[in-house]
């Protein structure tokens, strides 16, 4: 499957939504850095993120302007969306933040990208006193939760491809070759099935299986491990992520229950998808079904986050989080349980939120696979 | 050459000397977030740097306290710098920067990392209304900026590598290859020479060379081009940065005199170094050549910056830097020359501060090296 390369047009409505989201939200405008923000709103990717600082400009009285290091100005005029901004550029010596702060009002509100470097808030709030800042997430939940139809196609075209990769990895001996080995096989596959950064591979064997963290390491596996794969990264600009536990030979008593459990758990919060739906009550599912069955203080994470333009971003499922599920979000769902110095089981999904339920976007089976 | 690992030992003097130099400067304290600054006080590197805030928080009157999501945990507490630190975890669902807060003073003055996260940076700023932040680089500028002799040894020896993939790769065929082709072997060069990480391999030619941010493209050299090769990385966890240009066959008498007027700007630069002369007269000396030949308006940036566990830090050689210079410092000498539609020149050596001048890390040869 081809995509459609995005336009300036969506670019440009993609920064009117959020000038008028920010409207909604009582905000003067919205600043962007650097990172899946901007990608977003501009199709503009610098080569690195500096302390030189490039910054987009949203608000109601102006169009949309794009502060850029004069170095990175041509880079910045050929990203698709440019031609929906204005651009200012800035050189060495001169003082950005002035610049920054003659666009801005100085007594606005602005919701701020997360992951801004506290060095230009900092700058910004010394230049303009009375300015107020919030963190995108926070004040413009849905500004980047919400996925359009052709989003939610590349995403669901990720979420293949990482399936098609895990359909091969589980056809390879596992016995006697170690979790880099393994890993490193299944970053090639989903290379193979076009991904154009592999963000992680984890391959968890036996006990370090258990660590929820654990990356992939010299451990060899054996004949009698479990073995968490949870793996992913970005196709056409879009993210996959993916959990399966597969088990080398026959599982025990044991082990079948608590995957059993955690199949379960996966099952009842996929369920429970929803419009309206709080995000709490996704990991409330899942959580439940795990405490029921003795398990709950071995689930030690959140059961899902958003995914988009990175791998990992709001909307959370987690206790605490009221934001309602609204059509078009794409979230993981991937309860698991860590029996430390034992062996862990997660099992995950990508789930887009329809009109009436959820899909989901990894659809391999949910039964243990019994690898070699 | 095998480097000396650093020892618990090394980071609790780390840690030492921020305390006292934070309360040099009128600070309560310096909060640390993942980035070079974490590895730097800690040797922790965590795999993502994401929404979840880990915080190493350092103040006079308490031990070095790392705040870590549970799940990172074990990767905190692995790391070399970890027994010279408390560490306490948060999980998700419960608020880490309450539990952050409860180790500040509610009206302290605290330095933070330059890239830490707005959102985090907001978020303290609210738990804690009376309490104030400002960067590192800013009030701290010394803290990272001036190396030990161990750190200069690693600088010495990324410099000595990327000197020797540039020995090799002037020895191979430039026409009728593309950028990109020689910058992949350039990188696998690099990566040969002890390498871990490639931040980029520069390869502009012809009118490319004349857009100092150009990485490189599926443009085919040619003779008669010149060459701009800028490359860098980190070796055993520090920055290698060094530039030289090169022509494909002959060069024109132009282009003769714009690479000689470069050549000595450089020098000039470098001869300017001594222990107390600003960072603003590095830059000075390099562009009062480049202005005096006529050229200043194509010398489009700062002549250099610092270079560490990072390819690209403080202190920066800009004009309005006053920070004197001091020994141990390390950073790139750097000027260029920027022909728009026709060709550049640039020439750059990582340069340290020794006692009463300065010590070149780079030392290949800055004549007009003719390539085939």
């Amino acid at each position: 499957m081809t995509v459609r390369p995005f336009t300036t047009k969506d670019y440009a409505r993609r920064m009117e939504r959020a000038v008028s989201q920010a409207a909604g939200a009582g905000l003067t405008g919205v600043l962007v850095t650097p990172g899946p923000d901007l990608v977003h709103f501009t199709g503009y990717r610098p080569t690195a993120i500096t302390e030189r600082i490039t910054l987009l400009v949203l608000d109601a009285d102006h169009d949309p302007h794009l502060i850029v290091p004069v170095l990175e100005r041509p880079d910045a005029a050929a990203a698709p969306g440019a031609a929906a901004v204005t651009i200012t550029d800035w050189a060495d010596g001169s003082d950005p933040y002035a610049a920054a702060a003659r666009l801005l009002d100085p007594r606005g509100r602005y919701a701020l990208s997360d992951s801004a470097w506290a060095l230009h808030l900092l700058a910004l709030q010394e230049a303009l006193p009375e300015s107020r800042y919030t963190s995108m997430t926070a004040t413009l939940p849905m500004l980047r939760a919400v996925k359009d139809a052709d989003e939610v196609d590349r995403l669901a075209a990720a979420g293949a491809a990482a399936d098609a990769a895990y359909e091969q990895i589980v056809r390879v001996r596992f016995a006697g070759r170690t979790e880099t080995d393994i890993g490193t096989e299944l970053a090639g596959l989903l290379r193979e099935h076009g991904h154009s950064q592999v963000d992680f591979t984890v391959v968890g064997s036996g006990p370090n299986g258990a660590n929820p963290h654990h990356e992939m390491g010299d451990r060899v596996i054996a004949e009698g491990d479990m073995v968490v794969l949870d793996f992913g990264g970005l196709k056409d600009g879009y993210g996959s992520d993916t959990t399966r536990t597969v088990h080398v030979g026959p599982p025990t008593e044991q082990e079948r229950t608590v995957f059993e459990i955690v199949r379960q758990a996966q099952q009842a919060a996929f369920e429970a998808v929803q419009p309206g739906v709080a995000c709490q009550d996704i990991d409330r599912a899942a959580r439940k079904v795990i405490e029921d069955a003795g398990y709950g203080e071995y689930f030690i994470h959140r059961t899902g986050h958003g995914i988009g333009l990175t791998t990992h971003e709001p909307p959370y499922m987690v206790a605490g989080e009221r934001q309602p599920l609204v059509p078009g979000m794409c979230f993981s769902i991937e309860p698991g349980i860590y029996l430390p110095g034992r062996f862990g089981v997660r099992i995950e999904d990508i789930v887009t939120v329809t009109e009436n339920s959820g899909r989901r976007l990894n659809n391999t089976s949910h039964e243990l696979r019994i690898v070699e």
